[in-house]
């Protein structure tokens, strides 16, 4: 693979020569990146490129071998500059600026066709995380529903849709401030929860913090927490559950 | 006042002394407290003693003076010690182990008759914080209606009581974990509420941190917060609301 | 009211249909935004629009849509982009840089016209946070009475406007740094104050958690405090509380 | 139901009375709690009883009524004393000591036979909580796989097990100190993992902090998190994601 | 003077052989301490015991030699234990037990007699600590004015004493909760105030943390801090201050 | 006064008619400011001016003010704006880049000439705070001399300054990082030392707290500390201590 | 070795039974424990057991197995009960009070006799992790040297000792506070300094966080620290270091 | 040393004069920097230069003096700028942008031909971090070996190369989000681990802080912990270890 890589241009000279000194089957070795080749195999989908901290180029040069050689990819908390230099190669390339993700998501199969994932949010603001974990679930195969803005400052914009969010099979609660939705959800439904604190707010929400530590202690039981702002690591906890069989 | 009180016994002989020193009008200077004697001219009742922190001797040493100045006395976080000691001498004090209160209330005007405080608490464990707000409201005059055990992973349990809820002319809500319970009625009612985090919860509650946090960051206006367990702070404010004319 | 706000161009043609697939009478359902079309009924006020998170046309197609249905209207934490792309549409509207609230402020009812809430803070660059809760509060129908620079540093500054201060009705304390002028007001005053923290200050202020923990353990009964520098919360608290009756 | 448990000695005379004078179907209201008997329908499971901050009278009262009424019942950080004088009157009350949970488990129907829940701990100390998860969903009538002392430091313990781990659906993974072990068995499988972190360690683990954060970003993705030595909410949380269909 | 102490009892055969093996005239080597012997040379009073964190037997040990070479010797944090080890054979040894100090008295020289240090409390129970700031500076021969429970909820009795405290030449301003009175006295004295924050208050009061921020960032100049509850730091900067010539 | 500045333009006439209206001795009014013009005769200093969270018209208006009616003017945390704005009608106000300072210091009488403060940095990052220091000695009245750069991590460097260290009157020790500079020239030195922890530093230092912990706990007396980064209010406290007679 | 283990009574009939199931030739497990039986391979000493939140139990059966196969033992944050469980079976079982260590030292070969680590206190109340570190590199084949109580509030103390450290060949530097001593040594030396800070002190040293945040923020470079307390840790760290070759 | 540099340019007229007056042969004394002479010759190396917080000109004329005396020398946390001035007067300095690290290394001799050290990263953000670490070590005479992107999501990678681990003689672990990976590489390797951790990641990774807390509770023994994102720290803190003899 890595010459034929190399020759289509995915590869540099300087990186295929490190891949090819390091030739392990189960790993792209590029220097500046070890690409787990075993991860669809092992984890049921390619590895996702955090782009965050990375120079464009090294994500664009990781996404592109990643592309190559699967359907569906995600790179996440990417600039639009990693899709600007990735797109002229990569076709199928695509960018959400909401949800900052770049992906490709050619293979459109939806894998547990009857279930879905109910993706609510607070308000407004918590949309571009909610996003994050609406598009990621989908890319992995799960059909998804967005219920946005149903906040328990008005608990009826909520009631008014708890019809659909019962027939869920997993919902994804995304909300920051207090982060109350999480536990009135949580009472409402009996299928589970996975809640995402955002950082919205200001003052003593200290980034997220109010909303994350409020999660945690939600007085309903079911409900599980990840990373504030972390829209991606929901949408890939709710994808496991939803693929349970 | 000091000679007479000193006649009854309700000073000691050093303390009586020392309060003449320093005969000022307004306060009675015992020298480890400086009674604060236009307290209840000032603020409306008088000055309320939190015993955490002084030794039995000293607490008692200013309820007594306290008790048998005004009708209506308060000492907060008390131990049963002070009442056995007090108790002898003045036969209205009355001790409330759940609110770990010792309190006179002799005089049981009923100020704003008409008017209403509901407190209301998320669990049956926010109880005594909840006792301390009631009681501390009612000694200060306020009809007080309880509503406990209504938090929101049971939503159901909440909507039953909202006409109560909303008959009320403040709201004082008792919640620890995550609190949700201020917001979701600070969405319900158009009166002050005054929220109240308690330290039930652990792990990363840290302490009633959790539902300090989130009722400070309440997407619900028209709520605000003392401090954690501060029941008897939640009275008062209530208290000082309700009495608006 | 959808098709007729279509019609007036308030909704876009998208954002109608959404609203009219969901025609719910309490909520006008906008996508991204349900509006909650109950608030001012059930909580005295129409929604208040948080702009912060939301992108300039989110905010601007919410505000439109509630400038047009109510005569008092407010948004905070807003740009003054947000007010450019409305001026033009909404004649009333108006912008405060202080403040950073767009609003409408048609009926200028005074509800209590007797009662006065002060909004009194402890230095010069505490008023932005101050503008806010005053200016909420006279939007809501309120008297205010501002009396700004009086911190304990120089407690005559103080004590020379105690008289206006003890003829509020309720007390807005707005302060930074150590906060200590909510508890030097909540000795001075019977009536309830409403403190808040605000970020002013460097170093071990932690961005105005300093005021914060000092306002929430103050040793003067009778106050409440909001987020810090959450001047809308307050001046809701207090409009609620100073509407009492 | 209330006149039947009042004559069966469940409820009180007091109590009896209460539940009467609220009669709804919904809620059995005993003044100091309002058991939400709609919990099972609407979640899957009957109310699960917090008994710490309950006094033990108080947790006593609850847990006879619901054990009286549903087969399987749960009541967790429970003290001995609270079964100690449960069990003369419910003779299939159990409690486990490790655990701290009081129970009653009469129906042992496995709801999802072929599914597997693997409980797996870092060390020894974290045992406790591994057992409150374990309990837990074996209550809820899921098969439970125990899987102990497996942590990091000694890769190979967990690599010799990797076969088990590997075949359950959901793992529950449970550690203390800097609780890395939830993000190698993330890395390892493709089923969900529900994290628990434990306050097990000292000094600068700040009471489980350092697991809680190290869980939170964990660079697996497919891991959520619950409360600090949450054994109870990751048993509900893999029940959930166990009974999916 | 090793060989001396060692024939008067005061060391140990073990400690006086220690202590001749490392033979420094500037330190007495003990082996499991090292008694800095300049330290009243070079910083003017011998070196202070912190009790805390040393078995009985070792303050005692410390404490016996230091006692039998100085006038004034202070231990601080001592339990009473410390003090009945010691009387027997230091029968000037005295014990506090507000201030848990044991400590040596023998020359009472005031050093400026005509400068005076105030050491002030919010309330009764600060007490403890400002008696540890007293004391200290007594002991370090230093003239000390009580004025204690004057905190700022009742601004007059701070105000009825402000002659007082306006003569001192230095202040010590010991206060917990809110620790407001830090500022409110820098704001009237143009005199260096030593403010010391207590752990006195509860729930958002951290263990002190609330007074410590508040004193910290006082709006008022001339005011530094020492740590919580750290009354003997503040007696001994105040000590220093007062000695300046 | 009030029409005099008026006349000579130092206040607008809508300041000028504010300050009229209000008019009290001891304070001008200017509505966004209430000057405390009793602070020098109070505090020893006229009113310092916190630049931080004014605009620049306020700052220029309260300092023109100030430095017309007093020889010797501070203002700090003043952007370069402040000065350009200020220097045309004030022709002796003076910049300090470094320090941040805009000040006025026409009155060069050292008050205690025979008394030295040091200011001492740990290292050269931290000058600009003890910048802040030593120039507001200064301009207070104050001999200064400064020793930079002589952390601990060289001790050598702080001893072969330990003469002129020991020579001053009052030691301001300025550090960032471990903040260990303070506790070692307080066991060098038998005068009082007001700490000053910087922000220098990065990661866990977390933006000085790690400075600020360490002289909070410093193991020798003699040491009180200030704000993160608060040199004016270090220079203030060594003024104030120097001043002492 | 499991039925040798078992026939001799280390392990009881249980426990070899489990251990039989799992007959994994590189762990031993006890259901509740799975020994390392590679780690002394693996890292050069065999596991070391962390007692703390285990059942004296529990550390006993680990403990017996472990010293009846290896000859040096560490069994850490014991209770004096474990040892005495233990001491009957295994004769040179032996426990240090001060530094809550269970151990066997059967092997006295020192590794490296011209290497020394100097074990290094602040002050007497670190001894006891100090002597936790000591013990630790002492039993694992190290020359040890302690050098107490030279913290920096006298350095000459420290400067006295100078030599001594200077020739050790690790430093391992104990110190609670403001941890000030772990830079002054790592500025003396060209070795390798481990600095363990202790939860000596009070307020806002926060259980070891001043101490631990000014390690970490060191100025000197080549100090690296280990968790608050962690004697242990830190003896390991040295032990590694020091059998560098 | 002065004169001659003054006269090669090396140093300004007035930083020569400055130094003239301070004539100490140890130290080089600029006025607002006094370079520590006697580094190399007391820790093995000369003084290092933290260049954040100073300006631009400080860093330079520190460098410069010190590059001209000494052949490898380290500014760390530099920007290009400092490079930019220094480079064409000192033709050996050298930019490393990810590293910003400027330096001359012109003396490339390794210390300990035989010893390597491993900078291992969990991933390729930390790759600036490792650099910093890599660089230190390598001018200060140490082979390095790289081992980049390994981090425990995908086990296997960090397997692979578990080998060349293994061969290293000291372990530096650079990880950012759960850093996880030193507690997984401190339990395959029997030598000293130091472990970095990074800023990477977000939310409640807390700009380091989980990683941080992660590393210091780590399981595995022989791990100590620098500073968050200290790659200079753990670089030199290797080389210490690596030059043990």
């Amino acid at each position: 693979m890595i010459l034929q890589q190399y020759k289509e241009g995915a590869l540099t000279l300087e990186a295929a020569t490190a891949a090819l000194q390091h030739d392990e089957p189960s790993v792209l070795n590029l220097g500046f990146a070890n690409l787990d080749l075993q991860r669809q195999k092992r984890c049921g989908f390619p590895e996702v490129v955090y782009c965050a901290g990375k120079t464009v180029g090294q994500s664009v040069q990781i996404l592109r071998v990643l592309m190559k050689q699967y359907d569906n990819v995600i790179g996440t908390r990417a600039s639009k500059d990693v899709y600007d230099k990735l797109a002229p190669e990569i076709p199928d390339a695509q960018y959400d600026e909401l949800a900052r993700m770049v992906y490709q998501f050619k293979d459109k199969t939806v894998v547990n066709g009857d279930r879905v994932i109910a993706v609510i949010t607070a308000g407004t603001s918590d949309i571009p995380v909610a996003e994050e974990a609406a598009l990621t679930a989908e890319i992995m195969g799960n059909k998804v529903e967005r219920i946005y803005d149903v906040g328990v400052a008005g608990l009826h914009r909520l009631l008014n849709r708890s019809e659909e969010i019962r027939r869920a099979n997993v919902c994804v609660v995304v909300a920051g401030m207090e982060g109350a939705l999480a536990s009135v959800v949580g009472g409402l439904v009996d299928k589970p929860v996975v809640a995402v604190p955002t950082s919205i707010g200001y003052g003593a929400n200290f980034h997220g913090l109010s909303a994350l530590l409020a999660m945690l202690n939600s007085c309903a039981a079911g409900v599980s927490v990840v990373n504030i702002d972390n829209g991606f690591g929901a949408g890939r906890m709710a994808d496991m559950i939803n693929r349970m069989r």
